[in-house]
Parts: C-alpha cells; sequence; structure tokens
C-alpha cells in the first residue's frame, strides 16, 4: 500500500559509505519521469554527481552561503533550527554517495509545480528502493547551477543526496489536524 | 511496483456519475499528508467540494475566465491546445462527483514546492483506488479561493476534480531522451 510507504519515508541527512546500485538511483527517475506536468512538456532535467571532487565542491560552494544565512536568520526559523541542532554544516553533501540535482526547464508552463510534483514521485519511488534523501535547497541554488555548468535555460529546484540510510532521527510526525478538510 | 502505479496513471478529464467512497478520496489527502515539507510546516491545506451548486458555481467562474484565456492565446500553446481538442469549455468541473481543492499557506518556507510535493504523492494515491483526475489550474485561481471563502492567508494552487475514470485518451507518452541524465 502506497500509506505504508508515504508513512516510513523520512528525511536522511546521514547515510552508510557503501554505494547503491546506480540502477536504483536510475529507476526513481524513470518513475518521476511519469508524473504529468504541463503541457506534457516534461520540464525536468536531472544531473547524477558521484565524483568526489565535484560532491567537495558543491560543499564548499554550499556551505559558504549557508554561513552568510545562519549569521543573519533570526526569530522563529532560528529557534527551530537550534532546536534541531542543525548548522551551516553540510557534510551530507560528501558523504551521500550520489547527488541528484533536479532543474526545471525556464519558461514551460506550470514549470516549477510539474518539476516539485514529479520529485514526490521520485521521493517514494526512493523509499521504495529502501534509500535515503533529505531535499536540500541551500540559498545560493543558481551558484551550484553555474559550478555543475548547467545551461541558463535550466533552473536548478533541489539537490538531493541519495544514499542507504543511516541517521537516527526519527521522522518528523505530522499533524492529522493539518488535515484541514472542510466540505462543501 | 511503484513504477506501475506511475506508468499506469494518466490524466482523465472524463468521469463516470458513479460516486467513489469518501474514505477513498481521503486516503489520498492522508498519503500526501506523509510529504516532506520546509520546516516540516505542512503547509497544506484541503478543500474537498461535494455540491452540486458549488461545482457549477466553480465551473462558471473558472468558465468565464478560461473564455478570456482562448481569445488572447497565441502561437505554439494555442497549437497545441486545439491539437489535442481542448477549449474554454470544462464539463469536469462538475461532472466530477468530487473537486478537491489544494492550497499552499502563504509564507510558509518552501511552502508551494512542499504542496506540489505532496500532490505528487497524492495522485498516485488516486490511482491506487483507480480513482482519475486532472491538475487543473484555471486562469483566476484567486477568485475561485474567494468564491470558496479560503482565508487570506492561503494561495489556492490546484483544483483536482475525482472520480472513476471515463475518459478514453491515452496516456500521452514520455518522451525517454527528456531523461537527461548526465553524470559527473
Amino acid at each position: 500500500m502506497l500509506y505504508e510507504l508515504a508513512k516510513r519515508r523520512k528525511t536522511v541527512r546521514k547515510f552508510k559509505k557503501e554505494k547503491p546500485p546506480i540502477e536504483d538511483v536510475l529507476y526513481s527517475v524513470k518513475v518521476a519521469n511519469e508524473a504529468p506536468s504541463g503541457m506534457n512538456a516534461q520540464p525536468w532535467h536531472f544531473l547524477l554527481i558521484e565524483s568526489p571532487q565535484k560532491k567537495k565542491q558543491i560543499r564548499e560552494v554550499c556551505e559558504k552561503a549557508e554561513k552568510c544565512f545562519y549569521e543573519k536568520v533570526r526569530g522563529k526559523l532560528k529557534e527551530w533550527l537550534s532546536e534541531k541542532n542543525f548548522s551551516w554544516r553540510k557534510p551530507f553533501l560528501e558523504e551521500a554517495p550520489y547527488l541528484l540535482l533536479v532543474f526545471s526547464q525556464k519558461g514551460a508552463p506550470y514549470s516549477r509545480e510539474s518539476v516539485w510534483l514529479a520529485i514526490g514521485y521520485l521521493l517514494l519511488a526512493l523509499e521504495e528502493k529502501k534509500l535515503g534523501s533529505v531535499p536540500y535547497t541551500p540559498p545560493n541554488l543558481s551558484e551550484v547551477a553555474k559550478l555543475v555548468n548547467a545551461p541558463e535555460s535550466l533552473k536548478l529546484e533541489v539537490i538531493l543526496p541519495i544514499g542507504y540510510p543511516d541517521d537516527p532521527k526519527p521522522k518528523y510526525p505530522r499533524n492529522e489536524s493539518n488535515l484541514k478538510i472542510d466540505t462543501f
């Protein structure tokens, strides 16, 4: 049942060293490619990164921007971040065996909506293959896009570090009362 | 396998009169509620509409805006719409037994991204229950939000007409070469 899969899936920031088969990662992309999209434009683009040097570069660029962000952050978000023990350090960008970068095609109809919908498909497919990930959005997505030589026509939406989960953190509970289902 | 579900799911604009059990619709919302979201804010809100009068009103408001849109549309989009036999008429807004309106919480972190990701979960859950739908985004989402008295803090993202499929149109093919997987 899909609910079991959705319920089981939690965000993972720590990964085992063991590298999962690339076929399992590509499977999740194949599932995502079946998502609907505006005008069936399929405005998604995927870049899979395995190179340790490239992962290191991405980590450095992201952490630089995260440092600035953490210095400036205030209020409720700051409290939440410190309560959850988050910091500017993003070791998962190097530790995860894979980084999957997901881009949207600029100017395609409902491009960003379609791509995020497809990311929903993708995360469930990763869970099916027992792969963990976190939808990571650094403050400087466009800098990362440049670093990997993405064409100007693509917008980087998310970085998905992917690997076998090794994260003791439980899934954050969902608030059932958040299900504000009103009916007419 | 999730791929079977994703592959089978196609957009449906014609529905059988028979009303599916409301539990199956609510199941899809329960699945969507398990999606990850920025700061775990779960910034989604659902409004389920069954009233024939309310559906009629929504259809009227949407078709008025669609008429304007179809009068103005030009170029590639116009060609695509006419080739696919689309018009300003949206009978599915009245014919579908249910309309599920999905809202995002304005100002929540990565609110729209999170909600569209959750819509990905939701569409797969509908397919599991053999329910059809189309992610319908009229040009005047904010007018529809007003019509259903949504609070100002919510942004209407999509209208999902839901029912048993009765649509002979096949699934539009996906372009495998669209899977631009580069690796580093």
